[in-house]
């Protein structure tokens, strides 16, 4: 089976790479030619377009930022639409709006091409050791022609249903870890405040209701003034802003999803958009009058 | 070693008959005299005061509701106060303000008694099966003569820190947990009103960085429409003003913890307060016009 693959950054990158490690020949192309170059070693084939890709592939994932880079790799100028045979399976693993999704898929569906959202969460770290969690959303034959590869990238890969369903997915999953994350900022910043040793009341949480993989990962990193991201602010700002339009879409009240997103704003305001989103704290200390 | 425990609600029935079952004699007051009878069975010494069971005891467990009571139980008229001997460690599970507990603390040790803050998490499921986690303030030497009965009552048993750190950490532990509910109850919510199926959902986020006990073990119960309690709203909007008393005094911002409690206010306002606090999502659901 021939493998395409779009987009190649800091998720998108790794990704390839453990498909590639698969046995997988790659078919590829990146905005950046530079990103192309390291996938030279694993004998992959690097193309001009997404459509260049598109031909020579059964399958394509997609991995870049926003909508309009969906939209432009498969629907625009020498996009997939272009060139891709009746039957590919178009697999995109970028975080959009449900809807975009949605729209995109039933427009690949016209010429012929399946198309599933498969947003992914789990960060750089996950990408770099296969151990991302994928959410899928579309047909279960599209499914699974692309589950094998999933399986290389990831270690927990669900299809939630229809088109659009995985991004549903991923906006409740950013609103989950967004919110958890200002939480356990909003704790330790307690503690700390209150001259009691966070490390400890972090290890007493982990032991009841208030466990979680945040706590635990990120609690620690809080702790350990480790800011090297991980899941950039500016990229959690955007899947929040693509959560909150939604729930505007849908006449849906999210009162705490939408404080998050206002912290995350001010991350990105007060020049800490590069930084981890875990670095959310740093505001909360600095409002408390906490210094570094 | 004599032990008396004082207070015999929803939280401090299962505590006791936990201690009880270690094969200890117990000697117990509640408020209400009703709450003294499950405990004949169990050879208890049933007393008219709280000052009653301190004269008696080596070591007094207490579990009432909030600040007023646990100051009445240890310094008021017929309190541990006026009949405890020097040495007598006082432990109290309550979950109150850390300044009251630093201050009750203060004020018997004047007395040469010991206080511990030792509240809980895991409510009264985690209290019938003796799984509570034990968030501790106070000296070390007090804190190993009590350990023994925690861990009849708990599986995870920390000394956080000095007086009133255990109060912290609850507070901490509240926030955490009131914010990841709330969390879990938009997400689903959001799930439901984009027609997906919120099981898939939740499965999904178990497998990421949104995995959490709150997402596992309440969102499991959300979906099943289980508003049973566990722990009831009205608890969770006091331990909500107790943290945000204590942030106010600290000049603490708790954007998140503030959202929080302003919902749990609303339960109590809508006649919720006596089911469980998860039935939060109720209200994120009757917002966004989903009728039951």
């Amino acid at each position: 089976m021939n493998i395409g693959f779009i987009g190649l950054g800091l998720m998108g990158r790794p990704m390839a790479i453990n498909i590639a490690r698969g046995n997988h020949t790659l078919h590829i192309w990146a905005r950046r030619a530079a990103s192309l170059e390291p996938f030279a070693q694993f004998g992959a084939h690097a193309h001009v377009s997404a459509a260049e890709v598109a031909k020579h592939a059964d399958i394509v994932f997609t991995c870049v930022a926003d909508t309009p880079d969906v939209e432009a790799v498969c629907l625009g100028a020498g996009g997939i639409v272009e060139s891709g045979k009746r039957g590919l399976v178009v697999s995109d693993s970028s975080t959009i709006a449900p809807a975009a999704a949605r729209r995109i898929g039933a427009k690949l569906k016209e010429h012929g091409m399946a198309f599933l959202d498969a947003p992914v969460s789990g960060g750089e770290v996950g990408a770099i050791n296969a151990t991302l969690s994928f959410m899928v959303g579309g047909e279960e034959t599209a499914f699974e022609k692309a589950k094998p590869f999933y399986e290389l990238m990831g270690k927990s890969v669900t299809l939630v249903g229809a088109s659009g369903a995985g991004q549903v997915t991923k906006a409740c999953n950013q609103t989950v870890v967004a919110m958890t994350m200002l939480a356990v900022a909003e704790a330790l910043t307690f503690a700390k405040k209150s001259g009691v040793d966070g490390a400890k009341v972090r290890e007493a949480l982990l032991g009841g209701f208030a466990n979680s993989k945040i706590l635990d990962h990120h609690g620690k990193k809080m702790l350990e003034r480790n800011w090297k991201p991980g899941f950039k602010a500016w990229m959690q700002q955007k899947d929040l802003r693509i959560v909150l339009q939604s729930a505007h879409d849908l006449g849906l009240a999210m009162p705490g999803a939408a404080v998050a997103s206002q912290l995350f704003n001010a991350m990105v305001g007060s020049g800490m958009g590069e930084e981890d989103n875990m670095a959310v704290i740093k505001l909360i200390e600095n409002l408390a009058g906490i210094k570094e």
